[in-house]
C-alpha cells in the first residue's frame, strides 16, 4: 500500500488566467518514486483562512501534506502562520536562521528590512529545512501520524530543497515502497489504434496501471506499478516486453526521448550530416533538431523556403515541377529534399511542405495536406498526411511527421 | 463585491507527473469578466468520496461551483454521481438526452454500448448543459443560494458549452459587476526595472490591482479592477495612460498581441518584406514569424545558417570576416543580415548568432552571447545581450531579442 500525499500550492497569483501551478508535476513525481501516491491537489490563495481550511481537511485524508510557497517575508505570506494555528504551535523566532539572514545582507551590502525577520520564524517543534538558493527555510512537521512539509515556491528552491531535504526523510517513511514507471513514445497511429492493440496485452496485468495519451506529436503510453520493498517487476517486465513486440517500430523512444534526440542519435551513429528544406513549418523542424545540444556535430543547417521563389532558387526546384504539381505535392517535397541536400552538401536532404491554413486549402488540397520528403543523392522517399487541428497544431504535427520520416529512413536505409 | 467561484477538476490523470489541469486558466478568465472571483481550485481524482468531500467543502465558502471532467461513460466518471449523493438529489434518466445519444450512435453506424446510457443521467432538479461537441451533457444546478456547475473535461468540450450555457446564466447572477482587465507588454528591460518604473505610479491606485510578471519572452503588467454595475473606470484609464506614457517605447503592446504580430503589422503598413538567417536559433524566428496567419505577405523565408560554412555560402559572409571576429559577433551578425536579404531579395534582413550552450562558451564570448542584426540595405544596426538560462531559455530569449531589434528598426526608420 502506497502511502497518501496531497499537495497545496498557495499563491493569489495562481488563482488568475495567467498561471498555473507547476511545481505539482516535479512534486508529484517525486512523492511517487518514494512511495506516495498523490491523491489531492488544492491551489489557495494568500489568505490565511483559506489556507487553513484547506490544511485541515487534508490531515483528515493524508498522510503527507506538502505545501509550496507563502514562506516569503512579506504580508502577504501567510503559510507559517496559518500551518502554526492549525496545529495548534506557536512560531518562535530562530536564532540561527536570524543570524544567517542577516549575514547574507550584510555580504552583499544591504541593510535587512525588518520584515525579513518573519523569514526566522519556525513552527514549534519542525526541523528547518536548509534553502541553499534563497531566504525563506522550509520546515518538516510530525504531527499526530501526519507530516506537514512546508517548501518554497519559487522553482529552483522548491526542487533543490525537496530533493536534499525532504526526500530522504520521505524515503525512510516510504519504507522501499515505490512506483516503477515504465513508458513508451509511439509515432504514426492515432490514439485509438494504439488502444486497440496494446488493450488485450495489459489487461491481463490488472495491478499495472496503464494509460494512454495523446501528447504534442506523439502517444505516450505509461505503465505504473507499486512495488512493496523486495517485491518483484517480473509482471511488468514481461509487460513492457510484449507490448515493445507488438508495435515495433511505431516505438520511437522506450526512456522518454524526443523524436529530435532519437533521430540525432541514428545521424551521429551512421556519421551523416543534415539540411532541411521547410516550407510551412518554417523552422520548426531546425529548431526541434537543434534543441539537442551538440547537434552542429550532424546538422549543417537549412532553407525556410517560405517563398516559391526561394523553393526554386536555393532549392534547386524546377519552375515547371513546381507549376505542374504546385508547391505541396509529393514531387515538389522530393524536389526540395534533393535540392537542400546539394545545396547544404549534406549526407541528407529533409523537407517538409503543406497548407498551415486558416487559408489557402481547396477542395483537392485542403488545409492539413501535408509532404515530407528525405533524400541522400542515391534514395529518395516521401510520404503525405492529412492532419487535423488549427494552423499551429498542423504545424507541430507536420514537423514531427518529417522527423518521423526521417527516423524511418535512416532506420530502413542502407 | 465579487461573487466567490471554486474549480474543481476531476480526473486521475491529473495527479500524476505528466498532466496539469489547464482548463483552469480559460474558467478563471470567464469568470472574472462576468464578476467572481476564483477563490480556490482543486484537483482531485476519480474518486467519489473524494470528489464528493471537495464539494461538501467548496459549498460552505463559495457562491459557484465550477466542476470540470468525470462527465463520460465509464466507472472512472463519478462527478454526477458524487454530486447526486452530497446534494442529496437522485440520478434520474432523461429521455430527450438518450433519444438523442442514440440518434448520434446510429447517425455514425455504430451500436450504441449499454454504458453510454450513464451521460443521459441528470440530476434531480438541474438544468441541462448542451455539448454540441460531444456526447456527455453539462449540468447546472440551484441548491441552497449555491450553483454548482458540472462541464465536461475535453477543453474543446468544456470552452463552447460554458461560453454558450454557463456564460448567460453566470453574467445574469453577477449583476452587472465585472473584472476590467488591461495588459501591457515590455521588452528590453528586467522585470525590477519595469517595477521601479511603475510602482511609483500604480502605489496611487489602491483599488487596482496591479501584477508585473515575467513571462517567456517579455515582461507582462496587469491592472484589474472589480467595476460594480454603472461604475466608472476612470482611475483605470489614468493609470494606464501614465504606464504607457512612462514606459514609452518599450511596451510592444497593450493589446495582449504576440511580438511577431506586432512586426508583422508594421511590416505589412510599410510594405516590405522580410528574410532571416538564423544560427544559435536555428528557426525559432522563422516559426515565430509564420506561426501569424496571412504572414507570407511578408516574409520570404530564410537561412538557418548553423554551420560556418553556409554562413558563407548562401549569406555571403566573407572568410575574412569570420576569420577575424568569429560566428559570434556583431561583424558576422551585420553579414548575416545584409546577406540574406541580398540571397533572397528581401527588403530588410534579420540575423542572429550567438552561444547556446551547454558548451562552446569561453571567458571572452560566454555562452548566452548574442547578436541580432537588421539590415535594408542602407541602414544596418546590430546590438548583442548576455541572456540567462540554459539552452532553451537563450535560444527563446535570443528570437525575442531578434524580433525586439526588428520591432526598433521598423518604427524607427526612414
Amino acid at each position: 500500500m502506497a502511502g497518501i500525499a496531497e499537495i497545496i500550492a498557495v499563491g493569489s497569483e495562481m488563482l488568475t488566467p495567467d498561471h498555473l501551478d507547476t511545481n505539482s508535476l516535479f512534486l508529484t513525481r517525486k512523492l511517487n518514486e518514494c512511495g506516495f501516491e498523490v491523491r489531492l491537489k488544492t491551489i489557495v490563495g494568500d489568505t490565511e483562512s483559506d489556507i487553513a481550511a484547506v490544511l485541515r481537511s487534508a490531515l483528515v485524508r493524508s498522510d503527507v501534506i506538502v505545501f509550496s510557497g507563502g514562506l516569503g517575508p512579506t504580508e502577504d505570506d501567510l503559510t507559517r502562520q496559518a500551518v502554526s494555528t492549525v496545529l495548534g504551535r506557536p512560531l518562535e523566532t530562530d536564532q540561527a536562521i536570524l543570524d544567517a539572514l542577516r549575514t547574507r545582507f550584510a555580504a552583499r551590502g544591504i541593510r535587512m528590512a525588518a520584515i525579513n525577520e518573519r523569514q526566522a520564524q519556525v513552527i514549534q517543534g519542525a526541523e528547518v529545512l536548509k534553502n541553499p538558493r534563497g531566504t525563506a527555510p522550509g520546515m518538516w512537521i510530525e504531527d499526530r501520524a501526519r507530516h506537514v512539509v512546508l517548501l518554497p515556491g519559487p522553482p529552483r528552491e522548491l526542487m533543490t530543497m525537496f530533493e536534499s531535504e525532504a526526500l530522504p526523510r520521505l524515503e525512510k517513511m516510504g519504507g522501499g515502497r515505490r512506483l516503477i514507471r515504465k513508458s513508451f513514445r509511439v509515432i504514426g497511429m492515432p490514439e485509438s489504434e494504439v488502444d486497440a492493440i496494446v488493450a488485450p496485452l495489459y489487461t491481463a496485468y490488472p495491478s499495472i496501471q496503464t494509460t494512454i495519451l495523446a501528447a504534442a506529436g506523439h502517444i505516450a503510453i505509461h505503465l505504473t506499478r507499486w512495488v512493496e520493498p523486495g517485491g518483484e517487476i517480473r509482471d511488468l517486465e514481461e509487460l513492457t516486453a510484449a507490448i515493445q513486440a507488438k508495435l515495433g517500430m511505431a516505438v520511437f523512444t522506450s526512456s522518454e526521448e524526443s523524436l529530435e534526440e532519437v533521430v540525432g542519435k541514428l545521424l551521429r551513429a551512421s556519421g551523416r550530416t543534415l539540411s532541411v528544406a521547410e516550407s510551412c513549418t518554417s523552422g520548426i523542424i531546425g529548431m526541434r533538431i537543434t534543441r539537442v545540444p551538440g547537434s552542429s556535430e550532424y546538422f549543417l543547417g537549412g532553407i525556410l523556403c517560405y517563398s516559391n521563389e526561394l523553393k526554386m532558387k536555393l532549392c534547386g526546384v524546377a519552375p515547371e515541377l513546381l507549376e505542374r504539381h504546385g508547391a505541396v505535392s509529393a514531387e515538389t517535397a522530393q524536389a526540395l529534399a534533393r535540392g537542400v541536400r546539394i545545396t547544404t552538401r549534406s549526407s541528407i536532404g529533409l523537407s517538409m511542405t503543406g497548407i498551415a491554413g486558416p487559408g489557402g486549402g481547396t477542395a483537392e488540397k485542403p488545409v492539413g495536406l501535408v509532404y515530407a520528403g528525405v533524400s541522400d543523392g542515391s534514395r529518395t522517399v516521401h510520404d503525405s498526411r492529412n492532419l487535423p487541428g488549427d494552423r499551429e497544431a498542423i504545424r507541430e504535427r507536420a514537423a514531427l511527421f518529417a522527423l518521423a520520416l526521417l527516423r524511418e529512413f535512416l532506420m530502413s536505409g542502407p
